[in-house]
């Protein structure tokens, strides 16, 4: 399926074998399931990150201390490694485009990172693409007027996204109407606004999509999430629809890795709304909460694969090596989460966890379990009744 | 399958979430791919090497630094864990029986690593318990009277083994007749020496039995390894031998892991003779290169088991999720193996790769690669094909 080979250095006697050095921006767990991969393939994975607790360098994995939005720590990293990639969205698309102008490699490129950076720039992409997308507008702060006019022709209610900087459902709010919108975050802050027709969800479905600079790219299994306060809770894959439904979100989500020309891991998130339209909801250019379940179900996690793709290696199986698969997010909550009940939760021979390091706070992703069974019903049932007894009653 | 509860503490706000901490002794690759599995379970691997460059040591895990022959280096490894194991068995067992005496948790403990360091005491607790093992004998420096002896009952060829010390094929000499013993290491060293018949072998099998303290185990399917020089090159998972022959060779090592009061993961080594005899070869109590495939081969890897049984955990599922895995090892040879030309192994979707970082020699592993197919054919052709590319010629 994959073709290609890279050029070769004949290998010194007495230097360590390491493959490659790839530099994350950003240390977090997704940088801390990406090491994991790394240390199987001898790649160094060197991350940058002001906090040398986080839980990539929690796991061991280089630091090059330093912001995202530091020019000079972004090249000293950059200096340190044969490709750049993300851990995060945070990091000014500025920055990037002068790594790449001076001849850094950088993946995903700025470009295809815009698309997650800016949600009114990626509505536009898209739709200018051909893609279907929820109805949108721009708007600028306080325009009222500007809202209500798109009202007029979507209905209420409607959704207000911050363009930028929003993630986990931070930055996302259900407008019901005209006087929840005059008490709406539009008219208290500056950020660019997006608002959006509020599409009645049958499915929340991604596609993730690793791809390499070459063009070969390699998709997964069709997942569907289940997502509360915008944070992704649940999810199983693969998907329980139609074939039909399958088979067209993973088409459209190769046609967007290969024609917005993505590197990496690319997830696009789907609505599949009551009435039958498959609308295109967002972009990450990278992996992604909703491919966790890859570590296990399928023969290549999206990690591996990620690492693999913005290196310009060949790509590694996508295929699910179980039935099915479910994962339950571990997020904090008003009852602490113990990680010395881990032992009780891994009761159930069939179920996996992640603990990512981090300390407790409300709403924080502390980490994840995932299932294996022969339905995804099943696969759930087994994922959430362990996640419930890491909780302290 | 598994149950148990384990007492839990609050957690504490702010604190990370580290579930627990594990000590091992020794950063060589099983350490390393040790690490790689205390990730996910949100487990801290503290290494104690001398050897900041090991494998495991730059993968991440923590440093311990210190000689594992130095009491106080353990001490300070035992108070730093919850429970102190082993990736080999060069320590001192008084050390280890130190250790526990002064209230350490040590697993496996000092009895049964006694069975991975001693081969003569492991062949008579072995015969002791009823097990079939090769005939042998002990023998002292020099004493060529007592291996003519051994000789005339079980005939020549027969193989010479170093009792402590020995391991991938080091201290094992095969002595064809009387002249090539008058040239052996018997009569040069001052080891104590254990002489065998030397076994015509049709099957060389490997059975993975994770043991908690608590009684609970898991066997992994059987493995055929195929050895040159002593040192495995290739295995296959599951075994391609009868039924009765897997059902037999499974039976034995969860009795020896049970008679023997294993903890951690054991490996027992069978050979199976051209005259059908089972015979028990030797024990590893502690992951073992016949399990490497198990990363991607089954369920649960043997080293997530390991740390999971020796923290008393509930063991994770050990079957098959690929109908047939095969492994190479990568050993340093004559042409030197590139780890820049690892995308050229990884064409093949379904090969994965392991490098351990270290640095070339000749004989030395350098890492593996496993392949999963249909059937272990197609997977052996694979790895090999894939091991192959590897190689600077």
């Amino acid at each position: 399926m994959n073709s290609g080979t890279l050029p070769s250095e004949a290998f010194p006697a007495g230097a360590p074998t390491t493959s490659a050095v790839v530099g994350m921006i950003g240390g977090g767990q997704l940088a801390r399931m990406t090491h994991q991969a790394a240390i199987g393939l001898g790649i160094e994975l060197v991350v940058l990150t002001a906090d040398g607790n986080d839980p990539a360098i929690r796991a061991g994995a280089r630091h090059h201390p330093g912001h995202p939005d530091d020019i000079e720590a972004l090249i000293g990293l950059a200096e340190r490694c044969d490709v750049v990639t993300l851990d995060h969205e945070l990091v000014p698309n500025a920055h990037l485009r002068a790594l790449v102008a001076a001849g850094y490699a950088v993946r995903p490129g700025p470009e295809a990172l815009r698309l997650a950076q800016d949600k009114a720039f990626a509505r536009r992409a898209l739709g200018d693409a051909g893609f279907a997308v929820p109805a949108f507008a721009e708007v600028a702060r306080g325009d009222v007027a500007a809202v209500d006019r798109f009202a007029k022709r979507c209905g209420w209610p409607l959704v207000l996204k911050s363009s930028t900087g929003g993630y986990d459902g931070r930055g996302v709010e259900v407008i019901r109407d005209q006087t929840a919108l005059q008490s709406s975050a539009l008219a208290r802050s500056a950020d660019p606004w997006l608002i959006e027709e509020h599409v009645p969800i049958a499915h929340e479905l991604a596609v993730l999509v690793a791809r390499r600079p070459s063009g070969w790219w390699a998709a997964y299994p069709v997942i569907e999430t289940t997502q509360h306060d915008g944070i992704c809770r649940e999810l199983v894959m693969p998907a329980d629809v139609p074939p039909e439904v399958s088979d067209r979100v993973t088409a459209l989500a190769i046609s967007i890795a290969n024609g917005l020309d993505t590197t990496g891991v690319l997830a696009v998130e789907f609505f599949v709304a009551t009435d039958g339209r498959v609308l295109v909801n967002e972009l990450a250019t990278r992996p992604h909460n909703s491919g966790h379940a890859t570590i296990e179900a399928t023969v290549t996690s999206q990690f591996e694969n990620h690492l693999r793709a913005v290196l310009d290696w060949p790509l590694g199986d996508t295929r699910l090596c179980s039935p099915a698969a479910a994962m339950v997010n571990l997020i904090g909550g008003d009852e602490p989460i113990d990680p010395g009940r881990l032992a009780v939760a891994l009761q159930e021979p069939a179920v996996h966890a992640h603990l990512y390091g981090k300390t407790f706070s409300r709403g924080r992703k502390l980490g994840h379990l995932t299932a294996l069974a022969s339905n995804s019903a099943d696969a759930l049932a087994l994922a959430r009744s362990a996640a419930r007894s890491l909780v302290v009653r």
